[in-house]
């Protein structure tokens, strides 16, 4: 087990990188302790939870709505929880994301912290704060940034890990390497996902880089006036279909990076040879690069996305592979390069 | 008009004290501005509202719960709301809180600010960030606490603010003298709610300085881990019974208020005939000082209160009129006074 301490301008959090789950009794009191979890983690589980109380709910990104939010709120009272109650998020990034929000918010706040067990969560959802439900097909609209207190790193459950969460995941690690680590890129084109599910320690190496990078990024600018849009690479129209065609998250942003290098050809001359390279390593990964989508419905939500201010959308561009750059679009010449060239 | 700033440790605001409604214009692009509102004050003022785009909520605190803010989420979407958009809550404290929460967590977090139009909102639930709605019985059970940017003081609402609300606010006006200001509390004595209400200097000049009383205490312990728990004085009976019964904060507090002098009393040595001046200046400002409940049921959902951790209720008593203490007293002695001498 390897402690990490990480500093942001408003919090300080723990890493326990390779630490196995039992670890968190030494960290909470096991009576102040809650567990939040889904269906698929709690079924896999259900002997490493026995110490805790544990609320169990849906899995599935349909279900990272308010309604859930609502529930786990009626849990927490049957539960008598109050301010001393400390919730752990043990799942996937819907997990991660629902705890966190519904801890900032109960009693104005109480005491979180969580334990990833899917890729995508271990190297993205749970870096940097951000939490909250999707409302309708709009994602994330709704939520707050509150970092956890802790983030314990148990590799075990990636044991049980379903291939398409692998897959998933790595779409988010290629999404790093692409917008500020092109060395990490040639190393995931060198490879293979079977190399890091065969390999443990390769994939907790890869895990912990790619921690080590989102914090770097989210640490100088946690309030994401620049340097943190960056990791919107690919969210844009990713978010804008992924609710609409219930499509994995990864999926879809592996679909948003590959039109986010065509706007990248068309406005900032990134090379069509870096682009194919950049497919080419999705592909490498199973992540889908084509589809086809109703360009009209997929506007209207697009238009809704956070990065939007007025007339203008923060877009994410490539200036090479490993320097991603910030790009305000206006309206109208975006939505001419959405309906021309996507 | 008067500005006065006011800091908290985490945040400036501005209070334009008697300043005319239109002078929002000045203050915030209007464009930008949606107003947060409720039936009631919509019908009464649609004119001074007729510039701003308008979200209108249900009136009552039977509404100050989650599925109001779904709604008032959904009617941000619709009117597209970006992170330049700022919301005005121009209601009493179920609109100023709702406003308040919804836009600390809509794209995790716009801008607002605040137009109190009762007593109660401009003396209380508008000053200290506290925001959020109920779930259930239970008071303010999820919310955040951010503060508003400003505070804008138009004493005209009043002049159709119905004579239950006035009674309403006066609650919150003695419970500022009883636990800290002995001078205010004589000066309630000698006076009547008439005064205030035929002389708006006077009432004017009365919220201006319960609003400091209010920053004084909050800005000292914005994280309320002392003094500011003073201001939960009466609000502990109080909120349990408030849902419950359907009755009116300010009466749910008065006859909270009494119950702490009761309390007080028994373990602190405040003084009957004291405790008779609170009940007397209750009766005065039209407030209700007995009331029957179910202690069963109420004792239940007083259980749930914010300030309770673990087997101590921390709770506000009085040692004598103008200066309130936190007393933690353990569960079981409560539970025994609360079925003996309440």
């Amino acid at each position: 087990m390897k402690q990490v301490k990480f500093k942001f301008p408003s919090a300080t959090f723990n890493c326990y990188f390779d630490a196995d789950f039992s670890f968190l009794e030494t960290l909470v009191p096991r009576e102040n302790v809650i567990l939040v979890t889904d269906e698929n983690v709690a079924t896999k589980y259900a002997e490493r939870f026995m110490p805790y109380r544990t609320i169990v709910l849906k899995a599935g990104e349909e279900y990272k709505q308010q309604a859930t939010v609502d529930h786990l709120i009626n849990e927490l009272i049957k539960h008598k929880a109050d301010r001393q109650t400390f919730l752990i998020g043990v799942g996937g990034g819907v997990i991660t994301d629902i705890t966190g929000y519904a801890a900032s918010v109960y009693m104005r706040g109480i005491r979180f912290a969580f334990a990833p067990t899917t890729v995508l969560a271990m190297v993205d959802a749970c870096v940097g704060g951000k939490n909250g439900v999707d409302v309708g097909v709009y994602k994330n609209l709704v939520g707050v940034v509150k970092h956890p207190e802790f983030l314990l790193y148990d590799y075990s459950f990636l044991k049980t890990l379903p291939q398409e969460e692998w897959i998933n995941g790595f779409a988010e690690i290629i999404k790093h390497a692409c917008i500020k680590d092109r060395a990490m890129f040639k190393f995931l084109e060198k490879n293979t996902l079977d190399t890091f599910q065969n390999y443990p320690d390769e994939a907790a190496k890869l895990i912990r880089q790619n921690v080590e990078i989102k914090y770097g990024i989210v640490s100088r600018d946690e309030k994401e006036t620049g340097d943190r849009k960056l990791l919107n690479f690919g969210h844009t129209l990713g978010h804008a279909i992924e609710n609409m065609y219930l499509l994995p998250h990864g999926n879809a942003v592996s679909i948003g990076m590959v039109a986010a290098c065509t706007l990248s050809e068309a406005l900032k001359g990134f090379s069509s040879k870096e682009k194919k390279r950049v497919t080419a390593v999705l592909e490498r990964y199973h992540l889908p690069v084509n589809f086809s989508f109703d360009k009209e419905k997929v506007w209207e939500v697009l238009l809704m996305d956070k990065k939007k201010t007025g007339d203008t959308m923060n877009f994410i561009l490539l200036d090479k592979i490993g320097e991603g750059v910030i790009k305000p679009i206006p309206i109208a010449k975006l939505k001419e390069i959405f309906n021309h060239s996507l």
